[in-house]
């Protein structure tokens, strides 16, 4: 086997079966059933369920016509926690911006920005209620916001359709570049990304010893956790960084406590 | 006036105005309204129905939600031919490939070839029917086909959900065109970004405030600063995030120095 076999020197293959479709309090069942064809018809499978109002239900399983498997396998959670724990990508659709500016993506840069994803690392891709989309604080877990372009005029783009683009936008970017993806940050990384679970761990842990050392005044917080958790999901920390700042925190907290 | 003149040299304006979205014999008024809606978040306007089976209609109404307007101006004929009459660019959507090959666009392809098309000379983009599209006949009324990438064992796309992708790629092909200037973070951010002397004053004073607390042996401080300097500086921080990181570090000094 020569030193360029292209076997071995190719990068891990970028696939869609680490998209995870996350769905957050869905009131109409039709929406549900509308995103699961979409979903099968670029190739995606993972559809997790946050509180819908309504499922199982007939009307979802009408509009999904051939893509009721992927409603079967479809997870059903009690909170958006419990649906992103195990991705170490999280972004979240957002249809206006924010006060607090948060990194943004258009469904084409996301796909780009997936693509680069670690392997076998789950991406979330997180949708909100029909009436009012996401909500700050389920905005703030999310490493990435991605709005998708539309008339200034008349954004009311329908949640099913919202998942319709994204995931076309997936697959474009998978049958686009069979070439040679290009790694996160343009290295190979020798971490894993750190999941959610682990980054909630942290900055749970951080606000608390924040308020400890009376830097965060709990009856005013402001936005001083949001900027944080914005500066840190921004970069994207690995395990090991991720370790770093929770043992660095435990270590603030043995400090201030030594008589 | 120089002949670099840029107003001079620049391409005519590219508009959705000229774009026409025809469906051909539309059995369910509610993905009529379903393409209105569609077409009005992508900021289109020109819809024309090819003998719809029923319509105008509640459901249709009810799916289109805000973009009634669309539906009030939809034209019904009752031929393709008047549908497309005074089209200069006639584009079919197609599912599968045909016995007779016809050039063939992907959506992304066709939004560059709509851009590169003529302003004031009309383009149709034909959509058929719920159950088997368009028939020959009508796709070899068009100048291209156009195929949307869909998992070849589930390729049922909604015909609603395959305005949407279309027309999203118009409305994206016409943002990146007004696109100027690239923004790190993909939108305006309020504060400028920390300079070279500010992070150095930040990551030295967390050296120390780190020493302090006995996370860091500066005699064997191995790779635990280089690690932090690359977690912060990929997230690129601004002002304000580095001023705060700056406080947190005093506010830790201080209550480690309490008595």
């Amino acid at each position: 086997m020569s030193e360029h076999d292209p076997a071995q020197n190719s990068s891990p293959v970028f696939t869609l079966n680490d998209v995870r479709v996350v769905m957050v309090d869905t009131s109409h069942p039709g929406n549900i059933g509308a995103a699961a064809r979409a979903m099968k018809t670029m190739g995606l499978a993972d559809l997790c369920l946050v509180s819908p109002k309504n499922f199982p239900a007939r009307e979802a399983s009408d509009r999904a016509t051939g893509a009721q498997d992927v409603l079967d396998q479809a997870k059903v959670v009690d909170t958006l926690d419990d649906a992103i724990a195990d991705c170490g990508l999280v972004v979240g659709a957002s249809a206006r911006s924010r006060t607090l500016p948060w990194p943004m993506l258009n469904p084409r840069e996301l796909a780009d920005r997936v693509a680069e994803h670690p392997p076998g690392s789950k991406v979330a891709i997180l949708f909100g209620r029909e009436s009012s989309g996401l909500t700050n604080e389920e905005l703030a877990r999310c490493h990435y916001h991605v709005h998708i372009p539309s008339n200034p005029e008349f954004s009311s783009l329908n949640v099913a359709s919202a998942v319709q683009v994204i995931v076309y936008e997936l697959r474009m970017r998978e049958v686009l570049a069979e070439a040679q993806t290009e790694r996160a940050w343009g290295v190979e990384w020798d971490q894993p990304p750190a999941n959610s679970q682990q980054l909630e761990g942290l900055f749970n842990h951080w606000q608390q010893t924040l308020v400890e050392i009376d830097f965060l005044d709990p009856t005013n917080p402001r936005t001083l956790m949001s900027k944080l958790r914005r500066l840190i999901l921004r970069a994207q920390p690995d395990e090991i960084e991720a370790n770093i700042l929770r043992g660095m925190l435990t270590q603030i907290d043995k400090s201030i406590r030594k008589p």
